[in-house]
């Protein structure tokens, strides 16, 4: 005897992301939907410090704001502090609909986001981020995570925000180096899947676009649709997501082989285009690399040098976790917008490509800028 | 300036309960799916030793099984023990489709279902559930967690599995304790939504339940096709679901004020549906009270002695989670299969309640067996 039933669940997640100078109205929406009185906020260290205003505006929305300083930087999106930041919520006894407001960069969304995930299985989560990078990555797409000793984002769910509300003059406040990280995606943007990106920006330069509020405005309008699009077809990172990882297996293997920290994700992402473009030339992409490549200078990419050597890089690749069971597998495109996975046995040819893309970036390092 | 998009992510999940005595055939397809050659098996420790030729049979249909004994008992669902498991699957580097079996009760269930649902945002979940309870409850609904010492369950996640099988013959090994805790379950779904199981069952008594498979598996069905009527209606525990908590706010507050461990969860949930069912009748219910009363004896609830008063019983539910954050609610029955949900801000109702039920445990406690 064996029974059997079938069961089958559905669920659908539905978010305004809202982008501009001015962020209060949405919030104030988001307020109607969560009165509180309790609400959380999970605010990054630099953003409490150099957004005090912004940060002041929020949390007086809320009668009882409980508010959490996240300290700055990568290692915070440990399992301790996330036990920390759990145990916090607990201990002001929330009911199911107490928002968590995460407000920061990267670090902050991911951690805050995978607390508000797993606080009472779930309180509604709302991003506030304030760099550029979250503002066009990790805010959408409901991934949340912290690391692990074997590796970043090892550990985490997927978790879709009740909205995502990104106030543009939190970036007035961004390092050179922090806007070039949310940059580099970008461009990876206009490579996977909106060409117009890439020719909108050949003719500015990245200071341009600092000060161009409207101009901003409408490029990370442009990103976050790309991006969105992707995510609604693939919530679960499945397939048709992986064309996100347009230039990051080569960025991994260059972050992994260098260091943490000697590099910035958004410089290894870049690189990782070039030797992404370069992989996709050798299987037959008609491109122009320099719509990529003149942004060279604006990545700050000069001064850094990048001692390894192609076969060190190869190998760093082969123990990627975002490797198949089988063998290698990149995003390259048959031209810009035109995204495709391919398998690749013939490690030979990976290491040709970093070598061609080394060689590159120190001719490109040469170039006046 | 404000721009605004809005995203839509649906996501729908599928699969299988299947209830028997020899599941091998079931998990069978299981492996077809999710190959291997690694698998994680998180093993409660007493089955691990009672069960040993099931979990034996299971196990070796993979190639590389990664076994993880979990310590029996409530303690084990905690941060630290969660963190082990976590680190434990990926210091063997597993990929995502890497599938994770939890084989045991709730506690197991629970417990393994967070580590699938966080490591790598999620390896696919296949519950081998090997107590009545957790066959009829735990394993079924997508809930996981852990406890925290501000409460029980109150850190997790919502995480569908891809199958639950559960293998009857496992229930054999079951003390009388663990059995009772599954039928108290049982006779809740027959109050809330299937009255034919209280038909069926007022001419059996719990010995013969025990004994007779076919009539065991045929009560597990029903049981199984009430919560997930309801889950698959309500995957996120936003309001049908909480008729699943017939009698578990008054249960909550009697484990709550007599001690983790003096009652088992299936007896308070029982006296939980006495209270429950004096409510129904105070707010104008026709229901027989025999057929939840007359298990009294089966639940083994005469050795155990109720030193509370109802005003303390009161002070509990208040401080209980699931409240709401204005009053009381309690599921409550029109007659047998017709549940509602009620707000009841008359506190001396609830007392009065509390009273007229320890009252009546007294008079069965009398009653011969």
């Amino acid at each position: 005897m064996l029974d059997k039933q079938q069961v089958r669940t559905q669920q659908s997640d539905e978010y305004i992301i809202a982008v501009g100078e001015d962020p209060s109205s949405e919030i104030q929406k988001v307020v109607a939907v969560y009165p509180g009185p309790k609400a959380f906020f999970f605010v990054d260290s630099n953003v409490m410090k150099l957004q005090a205003k912004l940060v002041d505006q929020i949390t007086a929305l809320y009668e009882e704001p409980l508010v959490y300083k996240v300290p700055a930087g990568e290692a915070s999106k440990s399992v301790e502090q996330w036990s920390e930041m759990v145990s916090f919520c607990l201990s002001h006894h929330p009911h199911r609909n107490v928002p968590v407001f995460a407000i920061g960069g990267g670090v902050t969304g991911d951690l805050a986001g995978f607390v508000a995930s797993t606080v009472l299985r779930g309180l509604p989560l709302i991003h506030i981020p304030t760099t550029l990078l979250a503002i066009v990555d990790s805010s959408i797409g409901g991934k949340t995570g912290i690391n692990h000793e074997a590796g970043k984002n090892l550990v985490g769910s997927f978790y879709q925000p009740k909205a995502v509300i990104a106030p543009l003059k939190a970036l007035q406040t961004l390092s050179d180096q922090e806007f070039i990280c949310g940059f580099g995606e970008i461009l990876k943007y206009g490579a996977i899947a909106d060409p117009d990106i890439l020719t909108i920006l050949s003719t500015k330069d990245l200071s341009e676009l600092r000060e161009n509020v409207s101009l901003l405005g409408s490029i990370v309008q442009r990103s976050i649709k790309v991006k969105t699009d992707v995510v609604i077809r693939d919530t679960q990172e499945s397939n048709l997501r992986m064309i996100l990882n347009y230039g990051h297996t080569f960025a991994h293997a260059i972050e992994k082989q260098m260091g943490y920290g000697k590099i910035s994700h958004g410089q290894a992402v870049y690189i990782g285009m070039i030797a992404a473009g370069i992989l996709s030339k050798e299987l037959g992409a008609t491109i122009k690399e320099e719509l990529i490549e003149q942004h060279f200078g604006s990545m700050m990419i000069s001064d850094i040098e990048i001692d390894i050597t192609p076969d060190q890089l190869l190998n760093a690749m082969q123990s990627d976790k975002k490797r198949s069971s089988t063998g290698l597998r990149f995003v390259v495109l048959k031209q810009y917008g035109r995204p495709y996975v391919e398998q690749i046995d013939d490690t030979a040819l990976i290491e040709q490509v970093w070598s061609s893309t080394l060689t590159r970036i120190e001719e490109l390092k040469m170039q006046p800028v």
